[in-house]
């Protein structure tokens, strides 16, 4: 499969010949690289890395309109933190206010329905829901490099999953669709349920308590429990995948881990270690020491929407 | 794929029958019983349902011998609880000290060491490890009309979980080899693990500290977390999986909830009710009104092993 036709928006250079390179070392057989189909592995990151993360995730879109739909049922909402801020954009505060606000948004907003329920709702408003600068439906903020390079991991044997921080079944609302990948595989932050049966039908309800914020060593942990295997592969875009790229870097036999660096002003945004949300850093300072190959945007990518 | 070849160790009757019909249907593109290929989910219960539970499940024995090689290192151990019951075959002592003896003895011989060394340990037991009774290896203990069914399953577009209360490690270690069933399709017991960096190569700790016990409410509870699909057919063997017969059962469409009952003394161990390890009481009781289809070894299995 591998060829000069492969990545069509990617640019000839170092990275998209290690690309190459990696994936026709491992379809060899009875070589030292060769890695046999069902570990074929490969894990990415979400935000950032197969879609925009700015000026803000996906997801905290979402929970700026659903908060929005609360205050418009229980206008005392309005009035008290974190939901004040959430609603007056004042990010700020938010941060000041820390971890557990944030969770108490993400609970009043995400919890209190079954799973079932949630996607209706994560499905309906992304169906609509636009990206302010893009100015499109957020399902077409994707790179299209990157559905290039899922799609040729597949063609070549590769099962490809979403490790992200974002929610579980938030992701899972739109995976299958926007970048191919089925639900099963997709693994991201969650939060417990419990089993409920009412009228001879079981749902599960989800609870305002964290089970799994997936994002820095919990990825890699997170891979273990579903996935029970190494990635040979795995590309991400912040220090917070640093774990995941060195886990999947340190197995045996080939191993590529990739690293996205936003440095193109004109085609998207140029942002690194400023990124409050999701900063890049150790990841640049360190690529080397790594092992990482870290991604231009400028440079790699042909196009990029 | 339905016809009269399938299942060659089923005998014909009402539960064959049942089994054919739901998997025509669900593959009948335009009926309201029309089931997309993404959405094939099953999730059968391992022990007892795929191999042999009796006298003890599986992973108790690997238990057994795990905690004499560690007395043999620590000679102390032997005399103590619950230690000592286990060595001494003390069932009646260890349940009476209950729960958390039993996840003493799991961590004190499944934690310490990473992910992969524990794959190593489970691995070569399997490799040698027999049945006490039917004197061939454990994972020749496999159900033969199980592996048709697993087999016809995945023929017809069907993704085959496991989804059992032994350890997710575990299963892991020979659910491809014995079930055909890859690893990341295998949702099971779990302990907490630790990111570990050492030398600049990562490796997942295996700690002394549950994440989750999958049985009852947990297994639907799982299912969701690792699928993020209720799977149309779910298959068991014990009241510990009516919550995931249950689910499985209460989605729309076409369900197909099957329990096996193990009433076949002679080929091999009538047992339901008073197997305190994992009873079948309320399945037997309730099967109908729960909508759930009871499989007799000893009227629907033409052969068992």
């Amino acid at each position: 499969m591998v060829g000069t036709q492969s990545l069509p928006s990617w640019n000839d250079g170092l990275v998209k010949s290690a690309i190459l390179d990696f994936v026709s070392r491992i379809a060899k057989q009875g070589t030292g690289d060769f890695v046999p189909p069902a570990e074929r592995i490969c894990t990415f990151d979400m935000d950032g890395t197969l879609w925009c993360e700015q000026p803000l995730q996906v997801q905290v879109f979402f929970l700026f309109d659903r908060v929005k739909e609360l205050s418009a049922k229980d206008p005392e909402l309005v009035k008290r933190l974190p939901f004040k801020a959430m609603l007056e954009h004042d990010y700020d505060t938010l941060f000041r206010l820390g971890k557990q606000a944030v969770f108490e948004l993400v609970f009043a907003t995400h919890a209190g329905m079954t799973d079932e329920d949630f996607e209706r709702v994560a499905r309906g408003w992304l169906a609509t829901a636009k990206h302010p600068k893009l100015g499109r439906l957020f399902k077409e903020c994707v790179y299209r490099p990157q559905v290039e390079l899922l799609a040729y991991l597949r063609e070549n044997g590769f099962k490809t999953y979403i490790v992200s921080g974002s929610g579980i079944e938030f992701v899972r609302a739109f995976a299958e669709e926007v970048f191919g990948v089925p639900r099963e595989q997709v693994i991201g932050s969650s939060g417990k349920m419990r089993y409920e049966l009412k009228d001879d039908r079981v749902s599960l309800m989800k609870l305002p308590e964290l089970n799994s914020f997936d994002d820095r060593e919990a990825k890699p942990l997170n891979i273990s429990l579903h996935i029970g295997r190494r990635p040979p592969l795995a590309f991400g875009n912040s220090d917070g995948d640093l774990p995941m790229l060195r886990y999947a870097k340190s197995g045996r036999g080939a191993r590529l881990a990739l690293l996205l660096h936003h440095d193109d002003a004109e085609r998207e945004v140029a942002y690194d270690r400023e990124f409050r949300l999701s900063p890049l850093a150790e990841g640049l300072d360190k690529a080397g020491e790594y092992g990482i190959t870290v991604v231009s945007m400028k440079r790699d990518w042909k196009s990029v929407f």
